[in-house]
């Protein structure tokens, strides 16, 4: 059991807070209009967030490639990847789609959870988008950031351990004093080797409504919860810190 | 008149958004108890700001001096202070006194100003005060900023142009897509040979109530308001930025 009290509550985003899928083929197949009516927007979305985001962050993580805006990420591939899938796309709605990543959906959970959960707590993305893109993102879907954190900031990127630690200390907090909430268990796992805690929001329709069965259930986490909304709930709980309770190991 | 629209209102914090003054009276004063009947909250809470932040971070700008956080510099001349002022205060309590700077009250027209600002635009600090003071700051006093940009995140205190340039790159903006607001001179116009617009809210309250009259009014900003609600006002009025409108010289 931690001696401090919970402080604040970090959120990764693309994926956890916001429905980058659906934003990416809503925003694709509006620009497209006619041209796009045999498009697999799909395939498309789940093509460019691997290329364009996971595959070139990988590389900057391990040293591989320099570190690199997310932004330009996301349109170096672009190109290329629209002539793959037929798109039928230009130059500039080439240039809108990445900027349509500033306006993604949130989940419908993600709001009304956050409004809850900053009653007791900082909350703040900690998120591989950028600075701007964060920042708009929450503008325009009214997220209730206390402040906006990205990766960027510490000229690097998640689940690079710099990340974690900047976070903490522009937060001027103690690490069990925050609480890393994403859907992905690397990020989790990298957050709690720098020692934040840790709740796992898995998200089994962030690629697709046809992704297969959930996951099981990975007992490595502070607190496992379905949505951000329950997450508010069981840490509204004030027994949820103790370990007697179930979800709540520490 | 600029080819851009405004996109971004950029505040001064310590002075202009909230009464520093003020707040570290109160708070001195409510650690001292009893024991404060003598002493002249007033003079000390205008030595500190001098001592403890100006002078200070006019070292740093200059490069007479490496950066330093804030609550550093606050903190470093404490002790010194308060012993001649009188203070009556231990040690824990000249820790607490720094925090005070957290917690500090908004002027009166501050948060209603700000909600009217962020329908049309993008609203955030770029203040000297830490990333984590803003942020708790903001949270305390429901300032509804849409992020936080403290100088720390560039290693530099206003006036110095990097922290005007870094602002404007994280944001991901032109200059003059964004206004400084500021109650002073000084910080309007560094931010002015930076590219940014300038608006002028003079609090001559400030430094206490018994300053004297007020400067006369300076020709040199784009704007001049008497608090942010007036300034809200100002902006609303579509007609603001045509260069026939008094007040709109661009």
């Amino acid at each position: 059991m931690p001696e401090r009290p919970l402080r604040a509550l970090l959120f990764d985003v693309f994926g956890t807070v916001v429905d980058w899928r659906r934003g990416v083929i809503e925003a694709a197949r509006a620009l497209a209009g006619e041209r796009g009516h045999d498009v697999d927007w799909g395939a498309f979305a789940d093509a460019w967030r691997r290329e364009g985001y996971l595959e070139p962050i990988a590389q900057i993580v391990t040293g591989a490639r320099p570190f690199t805006p997310v932004e330009v990420l996301l349109g170096e591939v672009l190109p290329a990847l629209a002539a793959r899938h037929r798109l039928g796309l230009g130059t500039n709605e080439l240039g809108e789609l990445v900027s349509a990543w500033r306006r993604l959906p949130p989940w419908p959970d993600a709001k009304g959870g956050l409004e809850r959960l900053r009653r007791r707590h900082l909350v703040a993305p900690l998120s591989n988008g950028s600075f701007a893109q964060l920042t708009e993102m929450a503008k325009r879907a009214e997220l209730p950031w206390d402040c906006i954190i990205s990766t960027e900031l510490f000229v690097a990127y998640k689940p690079d351990a710099a990340t974690y630690r900047g976070a903490i200390r522009l937060l001027d907090l103690d690490p069990d004093e925050v609480m890393l909430v994403a859907a992905h268990p690397i990020d989790l796992r990298a957050g709690a080797a720098c020692g934040l805690r840790s709740a796992y929001v898995p998200r089994p329709e962030e690629w697709g409504p046809a992704t297969g069965p959930p996951a099981p259930p990975d007992p490595g986490f502070d607190v496992v919860a379905p949505d951000l909304e329950a997450l508010a709930g069981m840490l509204d709980d004030p027994g949820w810190d103790r370990p007697s309770r179930p979800g709540a190991r520490r």
